[in-house]
């Protein structure tokens, strides 16, 4: 069974997702997490502070994970593969009433500049997720020297799709940028091509 | 002179744009506007909401005017023009400590799923604004099929950039995310061309 300290960091994030951390109450948190007051400050000494700090570092893991079995192997069809895994995203969005995107996004803009901390825990998982797109990109067979812009453009039309997905409820533009990305990995791994013909 | 009522709106404007919505209180917004208390519900009787809901429309009007001086006339080099302004973004980001990226991106993550009526007004803005890119990309001679579908494209990679450019105080999102786009125009334009020649 998950012990009181599980609950708190499971309710956490799903509640910083949806409705951001100053959104939050601590209350609501413990409510939903069938916890009692005290055990916020047993396990988090730092309170809500510590307790966002290790939400924001928790859901950066779970979503590259959820990300790591998205995508899958490179395989021969890395473009296709990619925008299918942007199809994912769009069909979760669907399913999930235009809740479940991102899961630190709407944080990582709260606190941006007013947390120098809580900014620093959300930097650590974009450069994070940044390497994990790097290492797969490599394993497509993209140019080390085009990785890591390929990767920042990758995760920021995702980042921002989700954004008008959910102000919009609509999918259109995961699906586009989705499209868009596959051929934007689609002229990379070409480029690679020809420079390994010549 | 400004009014207490204009003072207040770019008071809101700016403090949403830098912490959010729920981040920022009446009072916060009223000191600094150096407006009375009782001001606000004169000139705002359905208080803080209706606050925001003129504030994301004006910021998007705002907006939508300095993207447009950004990226001014499409011209014969509109994909070079198109990676100026995500340059430009870029430094404004710089100078700017990371705070000035888009006025309405915090609130509209923050309300998406918890008040029906703000995120209807962000969606508003979003709606504007591509249908905004999309003028400027016939302009520049993108077939009207593929048009949408670019300008969400665009939208969503600047907005997601933001996010991570804010989160990592650094504009490489940002300048990755303009190269990559100016290369989608331009094959944009040149299939376009070819179609042409056919």
């Amino acid at each position: 069974m998950a012990t009181a300290r599980d609950r708190i960091l499971e309710v956490s994030e799903e509640l910083f997702r949806r409705q951001g951390i100053t959104g939050t109450g601590l209350k609501q948190i413990l409510e939903q997490a069938h916890a009692p007051f005290g055990s916020l400050y047993h396990h988090f000494p730092g309170g809500k502070n510590e307790l966002a700090a290790v939400t924001i570092e928790r859901a950066g893991a779970h979503y590259a994970a959820l990300v790591a079995a998205s995508l899958g192997d490179p395989g021969d069809d890395a473009p296709g593969r990619l925008r299918r895994s942007f199809e994912g995203a769009a069909e979760t969005l669907r399913t999930t009433d235009y809740a479940d995107a991102c899961p630190i996004e709407t944080v990582a803009l709260e606190v941006a500049s007013t947390d120098e901390e809580l900014r620093q825990a959300t930097a650590r998982v974009f450069d994070s997720w940044t390497e994990q797109l790097m290492a797969w990109l490599a394993g497509a067979g993209v140019p080390a020297e085009v990785r890591r812009d390929l990767a920042l453009t990758i995760l920021s039309a995702l980042e921002g799709a989700f954004v008008l997905a959910r102000a919009t409820r609509a999918p259109d533009a995961v699906l586009a940028a989705g499209q868009a990305m596959e051929r934007l990995l689609d002229a990379a791994l070409r480029s690679n091509a020809t420079a390994v013909d010549r």
